[in-house]
């Protein structure tokens, strides 16, 4: 069966928006059909690399083009909820950088567009389609973590500023590979933000967050940090997997428990006291290279053929806009966890296997 | 000149004691002399290695000994303050493995009695003398740094249940090091714990620290890990530091800050993406092979000739005994952060250089 | 200034031929316009990837075509030279796939034809314009390592089975870029190699190369490692480099010999004989993140463009194929050394910076 | 049952003596009864930590003190041959530094005389005592790496100096775990040597090995590399085997093969083919803590005790001489492969289990 490719157009080429447009000429399921871009030094640059592909400055001229099913979005957050909005009601599907929308008002409006309408709106939470994060998914889901006790997280960059804070901007990641694995809703956030330069603006923060089954997680976040981190570490009952998403090949590694904890004995030399240090043996799984940005993509053209559900749904992007709502008001509180409603459309179906 | 070594004796022949009396013998500045250790089996296991060295299942019987001149006790917390306090006034010196006390008052109380006495007493923070950890140092106090943003720390074992928590038995280190570093009294401590296997005695924890100045720290300390982690990252406005204590080489790791933030641009391709995770040099400077305890014991033994304050002073120890209380509280309190008083004792020449 | 693209055509759609056609999709100053494929599955790959993009069976109909102007031959070795020598004969800049030719005389003759119709004719030596390569080579030329006293290689991967054996597919990396590195001709080769699977197609192979100057080179390369090795060590009198092609970030390491060798002393301890084993400190520098073929390939247009040099120049390309043959010889002859005759051509010219 | 401890004397406290005095110490078997050290300096390090152990400058004298049953001879290779002759002619039991001689006449004749007065004659290879090496042997012989190929491995410090070059000096430890492994003679040894700073003496070197059986190996070695290397690679036909020793928790990894070589597909994308470097999952067995020259001491004592073999016995220590022998031989013929009749002791008992 031959499928004619989905026509779909860039809007925004920016940061993230070539990758999308790279992504999108890879794909047989897609067939890259425009872009919307402003900026004159940006669209020169969009031109440079697709000849052939109409640009448009306009948005509203680009809903215009019976030619283009679907837009990928990939402009500033504050503007998702509008551009996102006025490309469903053209009739479009609609992926939209992470975050949803900034408020979970807006948030539930577009999903309740995306319903009216019967078109796809799906959130770009890039992460729930990355290689390692689904091993580690699949190790929790085949109980070989068994029950998971903590999640400890440390995601830093020299990051771009931006005025919505670095919670905002990172938090997002560690929420959606949070909510993909331990598949279950938040219940308590507390946060501490620290602001260097600008008042207002944390650039560090630190999130304690609690989900509904007793799991717990910590999460360490920062612009300032000159070195990449992106470390990830699971505790469970059964195994431990640390997760780091720079290492190229050795990104995920299981510790085994090894022997009981009864029998640990005393080291007798500094030497045997430096070198004990795990109990059982280190597995490193292989992992699929992949591009996370690719199968996101595929997922979505798969969301729009088939009606299915994409792994990074709507309802999953709803309900981390809540938490970070819920963090931005703890930090005005100076920590005080803050504690969430039950969202009513979060269950065990969030992260349904794609 | 050839000065006499010190009489010393170890009190508790248990998980530390060995490490602390393998480390005298190899001191000449120290000479063992004595070991008090009830439990038949670890008395047994003294004399199997130290055939000449009298053992004594009393300990005031030890006190009686005129050429036993310092103890140094490695036995539970709870029997700290009880067991220091005994010594001091038989007129010894008194090493006490961390905590000091449980108690602030009798953190106090032990302070007091030394200076009256005119005897050195020391608790064991054994990470003030660690080579890693004084090579952080030296690079904050020579300014390579810049000022320090935060710190974040992850420090987790698979640990002997201890009746006190994780927070008594890990957290000391972490504040050991972070006041060494920072040189700066805690101003406030949040802390949320999570108990697994009984309650109200927490395996896991999660403190979120301020120091006087506004540095902040984050600390995730577990005993559910069966990878034993200890890495502190410290991010400064002009370097970071990395500093894993399980590495045994490659255990200090210094990240310049490199370009510009405004020059930041977008990864064009994925492998760029990938590999774009760093935007100066890493510097992995050379650090000395010292055991940290012969260094501790070498600076008790200093104390006691010179009258000099050891590195891990009693206010040291004071300090942390308070910010472990806060931490306590605001466990108990869910996570309420708690303010600290100043502490009076406390102030910039805490860690005088040994 | 704006410059027309060159157009290029791929030849061979196989294992190597994607990566260039994709970077030449990349690349502003080259237009694919053509690809040689006669496998239908092979074509039907390329066609869904270029759709506008004409598809040739025929060499000589594509060698027709002019707005071809330039090549990238991605064939099998054995095919080099023909198709090299039709292209070049027909008027075309031609790159070649490593090696340049399987036998010295056939590499002559394509450097004299190239010469003598005045087009670019430069073997594909990828590793040239790897960043971490270059970045030793910038060390090595800085004086930044002293005297260079020798060079290892482990090169090993889990291998396609090709009938000309492991030395004609792996070494060419190691030579072209020790050529590179030490910018000194080899004078004598010494090779060892092991057949498992088919008598006289070595699988695994071990070469001890000396160049000009005194410098020594020991190289390990496998098609049977089920883990890909690229590790390369230069040790120099001043520092040591260690270079892992594998590692995404921390490619290249830079030693510090530290202390006076006379200064070393005995271990105390196992921890310290543990703990030391580096005399100074050790420098990651930050590489620059791009894909070889890519900054390859714009070498190949600027060749076309200015008539200069590539880097990976056709003498480069005769002095690998003449390494390559004595390499075989040793091999025949059970590892008796073979003296390279000087070439005539390879000088201190070789590795002019680009 | 209770035995007495056997009394042993060290000969020589220069750089490898302290290591084995601390050891005898540490081991409940062995009683530290004396120590023969003429210099100066050397002594009074002796007596500082060994303060009632009797020191003898003259080994004559020492030998007469018959509650000596034992020496451990720590001193240069060209003094073994003779000291150890002398103490098993006083009827001492012997354990000498390796190598065990530096002839193979020698290493016989010692041999001999070890038989004739029936005490235990050992080489001090202590790395067929330390867990990773016994790791992998074990690995080895359970048939999990499958028929061995050939093994690479890297040893480079930065050596002091000795008179007898590199290949006395480190190329021991390689055959000592070649021999340990592989479990088979050596056929033929071709050796290449470089000196820089003293003509006849290389302090680097490049062996190529063929074992009974076909395995082969690479070594290389040297003096100069300003940063310790101790890797080695196992490469069978099931599974890869990495083992560093400078590495303390990490030190061996095993590499699954994975999948099938003929499904092995061209990588699409720059970022796969940086990512797709492994085959198959990658273990890293838990090791045992251990100090191994502790367990060679014990090993000793056994022997003593049982007149069992020991693991490093002179059999073993004397194919290490002949191939050292032979290895010089070819270096002196500028790498010429020279071909080791059989020893006529060296059989599968060889590396009979400890």
């Amino acid at each position: 069966m031959i499928t004619t490719p989905i026509g779909i157009a860039v809007v925004g080429y920016g940061y993230w928006g070539p990758n999308v447009a790279r992504n999108i000429v890879e794909r047989p399921e897609l067939r890259l059909m425009g872009c919307c871009e402003r900026d004159p030094a940006r669209a020169q640059s969009f031109r440079d690399r697709h000849h052939d592909v109409p640009l448009e400055a306009d948005f509203d001229e680009l809903l215009l083009d019976p030619r283009i099913q679907a837009v990928a979005i990939a402009t500033p957050p504050r503007t998702h909820y509008d551009l996102a909005r006025r490309a469903l009601e053209a009739g479009k599907h609609v992926l939209v950088e992470k975050p949803l929308a900034t408020t979970e008002a807006h948030a539930r409006e577009l999903i309740e567009i995306a319903e009216r309408v019967d078109r796809v709106l799906m959130p770009g939470h890039t992460f729930v389609y990355s290689p390692p994060v689904n091993k580690v998914r699949d190790l929790i889901q085949a109980g070989e973590l068994g029950d998971v006790y903590f999640v400890t997280s440390s995601r830093m960059n020299l990051g771009l500023y931006q005025a919505d804070g670095v919670i905002s901007d990172l938090a997002p990641h560690d929420l959606s590979i949070l909510l993909y694995w331990l598949d279950a809703p938040v219940t308590h956030v507390a946060a501490a933000g620290q602001s260097i330069f600008q008042r207002g603006v944390p650039e560090t923060a630190f999130l304690t967050l609690t989900f509904q089954g007793g799991a717990t997680a910590n999460v360490q976040i920062s612009w300032l940090a000159p070195r990449k981190m992106r470390q990830m570490v699971v505790v469970g009952s059964k195994r431990m997997v640390q997760y780091e998403d720079t290492s190229s090949d050795e990104s995920v590694r299981v510790y085994d428990r090894g022997l009981d904890v009864s029998m640990i004995e005393a080291p007798a030399t500094f030497g045997e006291y430096r070198l004990t240090y795990r109990s059982g043996d280190i597995v490193m799984p292989r992992i699929e290279a992949a591009e996370p940005l690719g199968l996101e993509l595929a997922d979505f053209a798969h969301a729009i053929r088939t009606d299915a559900e994409p792994r990074s749904s709507s309802r999953l992007g709803l309900e981390i806009v809540r938490a970070l709502e819920a963090a931005h008001l703890s930090m005005e509180r100076l920590g005080d966890p803050i504690e969430l409603a039950a969202s009513g459309g979060f269950d065990r179906q969030l992260a349904a296997p794609a």
